[in-house]
């Protein structure tokens, strides 16, 4: 790794590294600061933990369970021990949670913003660093504390700009499908695993694929045969009518549900703990719209114990893109205990911060486009001073401001001013300086006419595209064109 | 790195990264939030690059030159490049531009916020993790945009909550003692190197020590010989003249200078940059107190071409506690033309982040304390559904609240609201539900008396501990608290 060799290094961001400037991040940055603020609101305090962790404390709970210890950075330190990058945020906080259970108020309310490293094949939208943004509630076993963080959810997608009503949530409880289990004398947990793996593929394979892995197995298009949870048909049969028991509305569905998973202890308590959750969403004012419980939602980690959700954007709410999944999470109450062999129960939401950012582009709901400082002009190296006194006016009047400081003529200048997304050009030579005038010209103005505002004769008369005023109607003048916004 | 040989990890953070959580981790993000608004009224943009870059791209630019390419968390990738994580902003930003230039607006600011890693050994307040906050603007060699960035990072300070004044910038300019060298004909760059750090030691070891480490050599306390510059005695005397050329005011230090320096290409470009700079400063509403020409600054980095700046808390800022340099930068011209060739200018500047957040959190300009959110006890299982609907209530007249989700008594509940910071816990059983009542109890109130305000009987009576009113006034009065701050 000596950089001797090559005199000249490439610049390129590494592979699968992704650099970000303008318009996406900055709708990134807003949607952070957005649904932090609904965090704070709801009682959940920042934690900022390091971007390593000790490989052991990482431990089996990538998103692919077969290779544990894959798809991590991982480098050995001085003292020989590996530590690897986080590759999500809910390993820090159950590490964390062991770590200062005693000192914490318990339930530990946290939320975490920041980045977190997956060591795959990079592809298209498809990057090895990208931000998480989770809320967990540790030390509460109620299911109101699920409850309060899917309206938090809810809340936090407002929030961010997606239209309350274009974003539905479809909780389910992985006690519901072990109760079916149960009820069917299944309590193998290598075939409960397979049960839920093949409920998973409903979406993908519809309920006769489904049935094929719940019994002998699958063999697909292509020739490959997926070896199946050799479930008995009678159990097959009650797993499709659970999957199928959904009916909108949350307690229509409940009582489906009831009706089709038989008796069993675990059943009962996925039964009631949605319940208590679903009386908790009526109190927090949740719409039955916006919160639905559907068996069929699965959600891939293992480690999930109980309630799980998962937030869609509804095709007909920001645009007909397919998103996916734009956000998810559940209840973990085993996670904790692999540090402290002390059972603490723990749930949490994980929003897809970049799948919300695509979809917020593509909206209106982004808010304005951003605009870029006032840039003064650098005409005439004798009046430097006086466009650094212009622009320290400007700011002390609340406008994001500039003196262009590179050397080039009144056209590139512009050129500079426009790309920079300023909403003005402040211009200042020698004869209007003795006069004391100074001209600034509306950029916003020419902006929209080049997208074809050409025959509104009367904005265009309201709105002139540079004028000469006095020097101390500067700022005035400013804030009229960035009031003005067409 | 199998986690199968110990079936239960242990709990800690690794060596070297710190957890944050509390009023720690809310004065930082306070200040970056602030910090990185002033960046934008000045016209800076936000770049976000990934934690990665290249291990060639990072190159020599340690901070520790002797050492190149250590220091950094480094891994070989399955391409078999090497990759580190970056140890500074600078670095990552030399590459952007390069990879970059033709598209960018020219000159080309930009800020960036985010941790940067140093794989040293850890040692009390000194992580292998930590924030960075940079501002640079690439593309122009004026002298005016260190100026700008000087009065930013000055408005950027008093933004952060230290107030005007208590903040002392210092600029020097490389080409000055360069000029000093020249003009005594020394051009061996060793020797310009080792006069270069000898400066850099004039604070700890004063003028003496200086002089001996730029001739023959020194001998410290402890019997170790450092090796000289062995430069004349004619030469040292002119750059211990030098050094002490500092007047206070910009104007008079520059006279001071220039009579000492002796005439030399490099010296007069010195003298020309900090008399431009000097002027800009003027221009920008800096004065003198704020930003002096101080000869003996010198800063580390060896990439420094032009003008360089310290930031220092005076002692009789905040407090009497020496924090040393709360941020620096300065022009580096040729970082960047290591990867492309070719020659683009450019000046930064750096937040010292974990020292600004020590001073405020030593002083009151740190704001009042956090607050947590309002707190309505669980005290009664049937009436949860009504303790949420009272948050939802608190939240949608944004105010921050939270049902308790433990199981535990009053008492404990009580506690934990008061470990939570909360203004205000609520309280609600079955006889006051049934009289259409609630009762709220003011924590702030006890917080206070508890530390010492127990004689103001008028103030307590205004505020009294615990009020028992209507329903429909709980907003109102958990407002009056709120507002109420002691």
């Amino acid at each position: 790794m000596s950089s001797e060799d090559s005199p000249r290094p490439g610049a390129r961001a590494p592979r699968g590294f992704v650099d970000r400037r303008g318009p996406a991040l900055q709708i990134e940055r807003r949607l952070l600061a957005a649904v932090s603020s609904v965090y704070e609101s709801y009682g959940f305090e920042a934690l900022d933990t390091g971007a390593f962790e000790y490989a052991d404390a990482l431990g089996k709970f990538l998103p692919d369970a077969d290779r544990p210890n894959e798809g991590v950075f991982a480098l050995r330190d001085d003292d020989d021990q590996w530590l690897a990058l986080r590759y999500d945020l809910t390993a820090p906080l159950a590490r964390y949670a062991a770590q200062n259970w005693g000192d914490l108020p318990k339930p530990f309310r946290r939320y975490a913003v920041g980045p977190v490293w997956r060591n795959e094949k990079p592809g298209p939208g498809r990057y090895r660093q990208f931000i998480q943004c989770d809320a967990d509630t540790v030390g509460s076993d109620r299911p109101e504390a699920d409850a309060e963080i899917i309206a938090m959810a809810l809340a936090g997608y407002a929030a961010a700009g997606l239209a309350r009503g274009s974003v539905t949530i479809r909780i389910n409880d992985r006690n519901l499908l072990n109760g079916v289990l149960a009820a069917n004398d299944i309590d193998h947990p290598g075939q409960r695993l397979a049960a839920l793996r093949a409920a998973d593929k409903l979406d993908r394979l519809g309920p006769g694929g489904v049935a094929d892995l719940l019994g002998a197995g699958r063999l697909d298009e292509s020739g490959a045969f997926t070896s199946g949870a050799q479930l008995p048909a009678r159990a097959i049969d009650a797993i499709l009518a659970f999957l199928a028991a959904g009916r909108g509305a949350r307690g229509p569905t409940l009582d489906a549900i009831s009706t089709v998973i038989g008796r069993s202890q675990e059943g009962d308590k996925g039964l009631e703990a949605l319940a208590r959750l679903g009386a908790a969403l009526d109190r927090l004012g949740v719409s039955e719209d916006e919160a639905l419980i559907e068996p069929s939602i699965v959600r891939g980690l293992e480690y999930y114990t109980g309630a799980v959700f998962e937030a869609e954007l509804r095709p007909n709410g920001v645009s007909a893109t397919d998103f996916g999944a734009i956000g998810g999470g559940g209840r973990y109450d085993d996670l904790i205990a692999r540090f402290s062999g002390e059972r603490i129960p723990a749930t949490g939401f994980s929003f897809g911060v970049s799948r919300i950012a695509a979809a917020l582009a593509m909206s209106e709901a982004a808010g304005p486009p951003p605009r870029g400082p006032v840039v003064v002009l650098a005409l005439d190296p004798q009046l430097m001073g006086e466009y650094f006194a212009m622009a320290t006016e400007l700011r002390a009047a609340g406008l994001a401001a500039e003196v262009y400081l590179g050397v080039a003529g009144m056209r590139a200048q512009m050129k500079y001013a426009d790309r920079r997304l300023a909403p003005a050009a402040v211009i200042l030579g020698e004869d209007e300086f003795a006069k004391g005038l100074v001209t600034i010209k509306d950029l916003d103005l020419g902006r929209v006419l080049a997208v074809g505002v050409r025959d509104n004769a009367a904005w265009r008369e309201e709105r002139p595209g540079q004028v000469t005023l006095g020097r101390s109607d500067l700022v005035a003048e400013v804030r009229r064109i960035l009031g003005a916004a067409p």
